[in-house]
């Protein structure tokens, strides 16, 4: 490490995605806890719970039942936090009216999602082989594909990528009345991350507005691009592996990270190393490989503290409503960013300073890759069944 | 209300002290929750606990004890996450090497204090009544003023307020060895918000460099100032007291509402009613009103879900090394943050969407100011008593 006096001393990193800072103090973890305990989480799970609204063959909330699917199978949120169709709103913007000023709002319309990884109840993305993680990635692309833009500038990759995705057979989701703009795919993953259901699945939330955090970074990733010639993640991808102290794991067509910039204590990026601008984009190959970083990442995971590793992530991609501009300076990547701090049941909280100041976290993103790299054996569950 | 749609349409709210936006899905609160339950806090604990390293007269980790103080007693953190004394560091940002370029790091310095609020174990502030609360607000004024620049635009207030204001019988925090930027007072509250101690206290980190989150308020007030000639929390306070709909509170220095842009479900802002620009602006009227205001919103807290209510809380003011126009642009505010949803169980999780896209909050402003003002009440533990 070229600058090893940051393990000792506490200092600001740079976060260029989105232009802001976190404080790290790599001494502080020595402090003693007597805080707050998560609760490990129920290891025995049946592989089908008549109970779980996920499940195949269940009936949900709204009296809709699911079919018995293969590999995943996805529905509209029965409690969506945006809808397709509501009353009409256009608030007016006056300059010269105060109130209208600080008391804006902007409608949002949109659908979400929720998608199951698998038909059974028990297992999470880090028991699935990279195999059984692929349809996942399929699925992916196929509700992406379906919900961009008549003229989203990456319709001709779409219409290649579907070529070879064979369809769902347990149902594709229809396409919504109206032209959204983003496709938020995330999963909160363990009771710490708000999940509900120990069911394996994932949300997508498709909104008729750019979010902020997709939003800042696609503006950061642009003001680079403009300035430089090059992209962000590009660079960013080859100083990372020429440095190396962050790699976690890599392939021909991923490159794993604890990132310069993580906040939280094992926070991870999965970058695409060449210019893959969204979903659409990834080659046949390149799916599968995509599966095998998201199996690293959460097998890793679980291996650390042998447990069932809580996190939430997700992937930023280009708008499904955008220009060319704004696909060419979007780079596919994947977050991760995991509560857990010490043990399986000690978390990080980011709290009081966090809120009210900016984020801090306690072990430098080095230390971080170390661990996560040295813990790549089989998933600890299977070793010692 | 004007806008009585907004209660039932999704939307997002602008949040013009950040400049950004958040998600408001005001049907949402209507799905079950299944998800985690917070442990409900212990309500009996003793007045003096021997193993507290806060309780008056204890020893602490590192072997220092704590005298008999009256009111409240600051010492340095033992675990700081900034320390004043470190190995030196001097990064080179240099344009041409995209490594020092996407690899930014800054030093940090600083000190972090702990600052009991009461002798007594068992109290929490929505104890405490306003009087009792009144030698906190003294402290922060005086570790705030011994903190200030020699040539803060503010010292000539700062010395007024010293002279009204008693001195610790119990001592003060001594002048840290280099000038510091920024002091951020917090507190968190509760299990739930990472605190590990019940014993009633805060913390004052003090650092070298000024955090994101007051830097950039500083940024929109000072930009909202350069525009309209009027300060952007003057401008709000005039409209919400003309609206009065997400009013929870007020005397005459002080305003509480629940901010237009809250995220958290009972989120509150308390703002100056006048031009304060930091603790050592307030007279010693307002001192005591700003106690009577951190009261209200505590109790009201409590009484709501009937519980020890967590949360963060934290002040923000002009740095204690700034500009005349810093110090102009800035206006004495305080923030809540406090996570609990439903009920003393069943806490709002800022995760998934929140983190990848943008933050989501399930119940409107308004709706949160009609029950925090409907809860003012002596607090539920005494009525009970
Ligand atoms: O300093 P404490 O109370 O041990 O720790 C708590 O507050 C800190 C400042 O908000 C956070 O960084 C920690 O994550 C939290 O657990
Ligand atoms: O939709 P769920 O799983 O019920 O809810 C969970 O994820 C949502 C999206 O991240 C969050 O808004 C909720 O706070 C969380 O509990």
């Amino acid at each position: 490490m070229p600058d090893q006096v940051l393990d000792d001393i506490s200092h600001r990193r740079y976060n260029p995605l989105t232009g802001s800072w976190l404080l790290v103090s790599p001494h502080r973890t020595k402090r003693p806890w007597q805080g707050q305990q998560e609760a490990p989480s129920k290891v025995q799970l049946p592989e089908y719970d008549p109970k779980c609204y996920l499940c195949p063959g269940n009936t949900r909330a709204q009296g809709d039942a699911n079919p018995q699917y293969q590999h995943t199978f996805a529905f509209l949120n029965d409690y969506s936090a945006v809808k397709e169709e509501q009353q009409e709103y256009k608030p007016e913007v006056n300059s010269d009216d105060i109130a209208s000023l600080l008391l804006q709002a902007q409608p949002v319309t949109g659908r979400c999602y929720v998608l199951t990884f698998s038909p059974k109840h028990n297992v999470t993305l880090a028991d699935m082989p990279a195999p059984e993680i692929l349809p996942i990635i399929q699925t992916w692309t196929r509700i992406y594909a379906s919900h961009m833009s008549p003229t989203h500038p990456l319709q001709a990759e779409a219409a290649r990528a579907l070529q070879s995705i064979p369809s769902n057979p347990d149902g594709e989701v229809d396409v919504p009345k109206h032209q959204l703009r983003y496709m938020q795919i995330f999963e909160n993953k363990g009771a710490a991350m708000g999940c509900s259901n120990p069911h394996p699945h994932c949300q997508i939330w498709t909104t008729s507005e750019l979010p902020e955090e997709p939003g800042r970074e696609l503006s950061q990733m642009t003001k680079y691009c403009a300035g430089r010639g090059r992209h962000l993640l590009a660079d960013y991808v080859k100083v990372e592996m020429e440095k190396g102290e962050r790699i976690v794991w890599q392939n021909e067509a991923f490159l794993v990270v604890c990132p310069w910039w993580a906040v939280w204590p094992f926070e991870v990026l999965v970058i695409a190393k060449r210019h893959v601008r969204a979903l659409v984009d990834l080659t046949d190959a390149e799916r599968l490989q995509f599966a095998e970083a998201v199996q690293e990442v959460t097998r890793r995971y679980d291996n650390l503290f042998e447990t069932n590793f809580p996190y939430s992530s997700g992937i930023h991609q280009a708008p499904i409503d955008c220009t060319v501009e704004e696909a060419e300076n979007s780079w596919f990547h994947m977050h991760f960013y995991p509560p857990l701090l010490r043990s399986a049941t000690v978390r990080k909280f980011l709290v009081g300073f966090e809120m009210l100041g900016e984020p801090q976290r306690d072990i430098t993103a080095e230390q971080a890759a170390v661990r996560l790299r040295d813990c790549g054996g089989e998933l600890y569950r299977k070793a010692s069944e």
